[in-house]
């Protein structure tokens, strides 16, 4: 009785073997569970950008002894399969399997694992053993034969899917069947014949899968690659062009006069301009200098006080311009390849339309009042946070209509400045509309804040999220948090890094003067796709407000024009300039999830590579780099970092000997090394406080 | 303006806050993540039994500073939340909260949880603050007073199941009330109205909640206790009364001889009576003694070659007798309160019937015979698997209609033999149709094999499992793999340890002789809820086949009828009642999570306890049993145990001081300690191998 196979074209009724509705999540016949990356329970989307790869893993397994092969597949958002890529087992014992998946567009995407039962390899091993032992010969032979047939003509063991195979490789088998049963030959011969390479690569381009099954299909969110990468320029519009009349009086920038400083962003390398809130600004309670409680004359007032009688979040402040300003100023970015994100702080100053018109907006106290800010025993009293309790609908199409506004006028990308203080579900929602209504409108997380909240904002939908970066100090803490982030959240959250902000200037930074701006400048730049500079940083304004982590003279509370000749700013713009140029030139460090630490001998220096093979490189090379840098601000550090050439790509004959295996091409001076396993360094903040190198096959 | 507010009565619709509908997985207002246990994406349930608590875990956090809770709450069969449990935090800073639930019936539960706003605390904690610096004193008094009668009312923001409270609650806060806004009273007099102990009780009792939520349910299968508890007792019934005749012939034991055992069995505190196959057994290929080749004439054969003309697995071997024998042999256990359980070896002699009348439920190989099992170059001619590719949909109602000969006479458990060699898409199948048709019936999977098909063996619903445990021999990894399962795994692996099987004769026992049966016993019977003999462990069989891991003459391949009469027999038979006694009276014994390692100063000395609660304790007391066991069977071994008290539910001054806390009494001989913290201990195998203490209060 000849092996009855369900091959396309037969009617499979009599060997289904579907379980019946009532299981829940039916395993494949080869199982595969613990499929990642999966959130809450595959309901949110996991993320990716166009273009960046990412890894798919799964416990896949099966009874009894026979073969079995597992594939990544990703579905595009019209349904169709555009890539399938073989997994491998990278837990030994452990039956966990990793392929890397690569979607080339934005859109609603999805992945799944398929299994199957794999005859060939079976047979090749089963007959490995029992030929030379002289076992079964000829059923075994017999055996393989019957393999050979059934691939050529697509029938595979309960997978209707399998096709017959193109001439080319069915004429291969034909050839190394008439041989596996040619009874005339050694069996030694005859096994060769149904084992040499031809046949092995047919199987291989084209494998018989008997028992196919899938895991279910799972979600992924592909981005624009902006969610991913980008080099941000902070900037206060109100500052550039800020001057004093005669009389001492301030005149306030505008953003036509900030428009003026955006060849300098620009000529940078930057592809982002960040403008704080353009609003107008309440004066009730208004702050004062350094964030003293009363404003004197003349203040200017915190962009974060949002509201006044000139208008609310869709309003330009008068001093700034109106919306043909803005316009112009996006066309004028737009011009020099840069898109413009606008801050959006969901918070109101006293006087801002929405607390007379709506004070169901509002927390409402015993006495009818309307609650500021505070965390008792501290007050903040220019500040009216908002609240959902009461007409959670109306607020929200409000929030909308005003982000709707703004990205009418060509806001692309919004800077969220504290979400974490909004509720997650107020969030999920209006991400979830935006990217039906604009999936090319970004979202960055503001959330300095616990790790739940920031990965759960990052998981429903924020693009991008600020970071612990500022606070990573020392090599082991900063190595540990860049793995974490390539390694264990890539999947959901995509980090920025800030050496300062306006909000941001750290103890580092203070102590250690320019050598620090340099330091955390290439730090940011090449350990995160996404990285952004606070305007100032060029002059290394590193004095803080005593007992507060940030800059004195708070731009946020008075004009700060800046001029950027000086023969330092000079020398930082240009450092800023090159890191960008690197990053524009080396697709490598416009990716999270391809990063590897290196051991270093000194406990001051951190190594980091990142590496692209040729299949995912935009421009279809591979590109690798090697980052080195010293950490401490004060103090040359020599020693030595310890590669692991098997993650840079690197063919690694002796790696752990002295040889030379690669040339690297210091980014940053242009400086040329011959470098092996084994690499001597020496780094003096004083001549530099980094390597940026780019490794070139010798 | 008066704060609307949603109440039961209320219509909501202005104020709705569900998000649109393509936003799936809605995260609470109050956000619950990442809930625990959740098994492949919540598809599949979580288990427990009846009677047995089990921790909830989710991440619940907010935005902005206001007072928040979680409640983990289990739902019937019927849909009715039978329990509610506060949860509390386990991981400060990482906002990941934690509560136990306890299922008192078999059958498919589910459980959530729910989070919410306090506005009650959030008061608490404010007015705490601003009443005694003098900051906003009357409004925030007026606000304390503003939630007690929201309390009163029952008006909760966004939650329409909130209720009024009962007369006597409502009563204490009108009280309280009434001094909050007296005016007339000092500041710290009407706070204190706010604050005092009667009123945190009513708030405490009566929560008022706002801006409820909750997690999605999730699944959770409850069995009843046996799947979790039991002492086992493996018999080859053939073996029992069998006996040789005058001229040298062996005459099998039956299923009425073999009965004559169960007094002894159940007497020893046994509860279930596992009896390996029962089936006719083939003739071709029949292994001889010590598994040679080629039987000799009266060898017996192997139970696991099952079949033979006189029927299949929906047979009894003749010598052993009829179902009407078999029935006699359920009622006689069923006496005795113990359960059957019968070996399933789903694989076939060459003289099964199916394997003529279904050639199509096995593997043909090209030659057109049916392939024996092999693992090549070994060959096992006497055995032919069953394969699922051809006819999948016959051979599942074949094997089910096996199950359910068996069940209607009066068999409740499966013991499957080699799991693992069978399709896991098949077992999730088999398991669903049988939770459904028998819930009350158990499967125990033997798979000792890799990590992931024994986890997903567990997690498609076998009920039980055989463990790693007969080669965990020494207190490092024992003590490892003990809070493995009782942490990592239990909410899907029920573990049973067998010190020796039939298969399983590890180097420990052969070496560590008497001693290691009874060491190997106290930590079978105590480390597990579930444990099991082999017969003939009293008897110390502990001599190897050479170069196997199994005991020499195996009672596969010969009868093997035994004497229980010797000293030594005596005397292990005797620990082994204790051991069944000290289980049936300490419910703390009968339970998986409950188990916590303690520290010792002897590498040789495994220390282990296990607690419950009075409130999750069968009788309603609490229990704690110590166990410390000297795992290596030759040598003395003295030095101090150093024991978390926390973990033992006994208060504890002085932790870590001498003072003695509690009074033990060891179940196995009687001796009475006073015990603290740090505590002497001298285990020398040839007194005892082993303490197992109960605590008893002082």
């Amino acid at each position: 009785m000849a092996t009855r196979i369900n091959t396309g074209g037969s009617k499979a009724a009599p060997q289904k073997t579907k379980p019946p509705a009532r299981v829940a999540g039916p395993v494949p016949q080869i199982p595969v569970t613990e499929v990642f990356p999966v959130i809450e329970d595959g309901l949110w989307p996991a993320k990716a950008v166009e273009g960046e790869s990412f890894p798919v893993r799964a416990t896949v397994f099966r009874d009894g002894h026979d073969a079995y092969a597992a594939e990544a597949v990703l579905t595009n958002p019209n349904g169709t399969d555009t890539m399938r890529a073989r997994m491998h087992e990278i837990g030994i014992g452990l039956d966990r399997f990793e392929a890397w998946l690569l979607p080339k567009r934005p859109g609603d995407w999805t992945f799944r694992v398929e299994s199957w039962s794999d005859p060939y390899t079976t047979w090749l091993h089963d007959a490995g053993i029992k030929i030379p032992a002289g076992i079964d010969v000829e059923v075994t032979l017999m055996e393989g034969a019957k393999v050979l047939k059934r691939a050529i003509a697509g029938e595979a063991i309960q997978n209707p899917t399998q096709k017959p195979l193109p001439a080319a490789a069915a004429k291969t088998l034909r050839t190394a069947i008439k041989k596996l049963t040619d009874t005339t030959l050694t069996p030694e011969k005859r096994l060769e014949a149904g084992t040499k390479p031809q046949v092995v690569r047919v199987f291989n381009d084209y494998p018989l899968r008997d028992l196919i099954g899938a895991s279910r299909a799972y979600k992924l969110q592909v981005d624009r690659e902006r969610a991913l990468t980008g080099a941000w320029y902070e900037i206060f519009p109100r500052s550039i062009g800020a001057h004093k009349t005669g009389d001492g009086e301030w005149v306030s920038g505008t953003l036509r006069s900030a428009a003026a400083d955006l060849d300098r962003i620009a000529g940078m390398g930057f592809n982002v301009v960040y403008l704080t809130p353009i609003h107008p600004i309440g004066t009730t309670f208004r702050k004062g200098r350094n964030n003293t409680l009363t404003a004197e004359p003349g203040d200017p007032g915190s962009p974060y006080g949002i509201g006044s009688a000139a208008g609310g979040h869709d309003t330009i402040h008068p001093d700034l311009g109106d919306f043909s300003d803005f316009d112009w100023f996006v066309a004028q970015a737009r011009d020099r390849d840069m898109e413009v994100a606008l801050d959006i702080a969901l918070q109101c100053s006293p006087d801002h339309p929405w607390v007379t018109e709506h004070p169901e907006w509002f927390k409402r106290r015993a006495d009818g009042s309307i609650a500021y800010a505070e965390n008792p025993p501290k007050k903040y009293q220019d500040i009216y946070p908002l609240s959902f309790d009461e007409d959670p609908e109306g607020l929200y199409r409000a929030i909308k209509a005003v982000l709707e506004l703004w990205i009418k006028h060509g806001v692309t990308i919004f800077r969220v400045d504290n979400p974490h203080t909004k509720p997650v579900a107020f969030w999920q929602r209006l991400l979830a509309e935006m990217h039906l209504a604009h999936p090319q409108v970004l979202f960055l997380a503001e959330a300095f804040t616990r790790p739940a909240m920031m990965r759960t904002l990052a998981e429903v939908g924020f693009h991008q999220s600020y970071t612990y970066f500022a606070w990573r100090n020392n090599p082991w803490e900063l190595g540990e948090y860049l793995r974490e982030l390539a390694e264990d959240t890539a999947h959901f959250l995509r980090p920025t890094f800030w050496p300062t902000t306006h909000d941001i200037l750290t103890q580092v930074m203070v102590d250690g003067g320019e050598n620090a701006y340099l330091m955390r400048a290439v730090l940011a730049a090449t350990g995160s796709p996404t990285w952004g500079i606070y305007s100032g940083y060029e002059l290394v304004e590193n004095v803080q407000r005593p007992g507060f982590e940030e800059a004195i003279d708070n731009e946020k509370y008075e004009f700060k024009p800046r001029e950027y000749d000086s023969i330092r700013a000079v020398a930082i713009s240009k450092m800023l300039q090159t890191l960008n140029r690197a990053r524009a030139e080396h697709p490598a460090l416009q990716r999270l999830r391809n990063l590897t630490i290196h051991e270093t001998t000194h406990d001051d220096v951190l190594c980091f590579s990142k590496h692209l093979d040729a299949w995912e490189s935009p421009n279809g090379h591979a590109d690798t780099v090697i980052v080195l840098v010293n950490m401490n601000p004060h103090w040359r550090a020599t020693g030595e970092v310890h590669l692991d050439l098997s993650r840079l790509g690197i063919p690694a004959p002796g790696a752990d000997s002295g040889w030379t295996v690669m040339r690297v091409r210091d980014l940053l001076d242009g400086q040329v090394y011959d470098w092996g396993a084994r690499n001597y360094f020496d780094l003096d903040p004083a001549l530099r406080v980094a390597h940026v190198f780019a490794v070139e096959n010798l």
